[in-house]
């Protein structure tokens, strides 16, 4: 199996948590030198804390682990493409890589609404790689909502 | 004395209390229906988290002030224009109005660099106003990292 998928289906893991606590299901991971060190889900809802995105939650857990804020060697897998305030902190957090599942035609900032690594003049740049088992991180979202919209109907 | 001016001196006590951790000296305060809800200043190095930026720290303490991740009737004063990631927690939070002192002209994104406003699909749009006591908050800065400066030289 490709390491992007081995590290996708443990972003799903955690994207399937939030969902247990009816979160919007995202999930993230961040990887150094071939190790998982931090794990994280969406918790906006239960926690009704804006910044609570699995991205946030995720690069909080990777810096406490490693007592810096700068993540130079570090990889984050992420279920959904970045919104503004995750690519931007994923930028501010120097992280190397960034490998996301679904596209995000609406708010994602690596590329589908707007690519922030086509601002001139930031400090870091991440590599960026976009549709890692895409069908099914977008599936996960897609029947996620549709059964939101079937509970309020049939409420 | 002008409700911006007021509000922006707060913020920059704010960003003196940063100063006195050896932080780059930014601060914020977030304001309510004329009531000052929360307060924060930047602690990135002395916490080592990326993420730490004044204005995310202030939202996350209005969020649980308010019981709410929806900060829609906020107004955010912080001393320096918002970089990527803060200014996407401003937009993700749905923040009415942002109103900073000093430009930045590398990592600014309301404007400076670049301005998130510009960009088309998201859900939210804040208000913005930028230079508000834009010399006593550019003089802290420069200040600062002068003093820096200064002291690296000495040793």
């Amino acid at each position: 199996m490709e390491l992007n998928e081995k590290y996708m289906k443990e972003a799903i893991k955690e994207a399937k948590k939030a969902e247990c606590k009816d979160e919007v299901p995202i999930g993230a991971i961040i990887v150094r030198e071939g190790k998982i060190i931090a794990r994280a889900h969406n918790t906006r809802q239960t926690k009704q804390i804006s910044t609570h995105h699995a991205e946030i939650l995720c690069i909080e857990k990777a810096c406490k682990k490693l007592g810096t804020w700068r993540l130079e060697e570090c990889e984050l897998y992420v279920t959904l493409e970045p919104c503004p305030m995750c690519a931007g902190a994923i930028q501010q957090s120097r992280i190397k890589k960034v490998v996301f599942g679904a596209y995000d035609s609406k708010g994602g900032f690596f590329g589908s609404n707007f690519n922030i690594n086509e601002v001139k003049g930031l400090n870091h740049y991440p590599e960026v790689e976009g549709g890692v088992m895409k069908e099914e991180t977008s599936k996960l979202l897609k029947e996620f909502f549709k059964r939101k919209r079937e509970r309020r109907i049939s409420s």
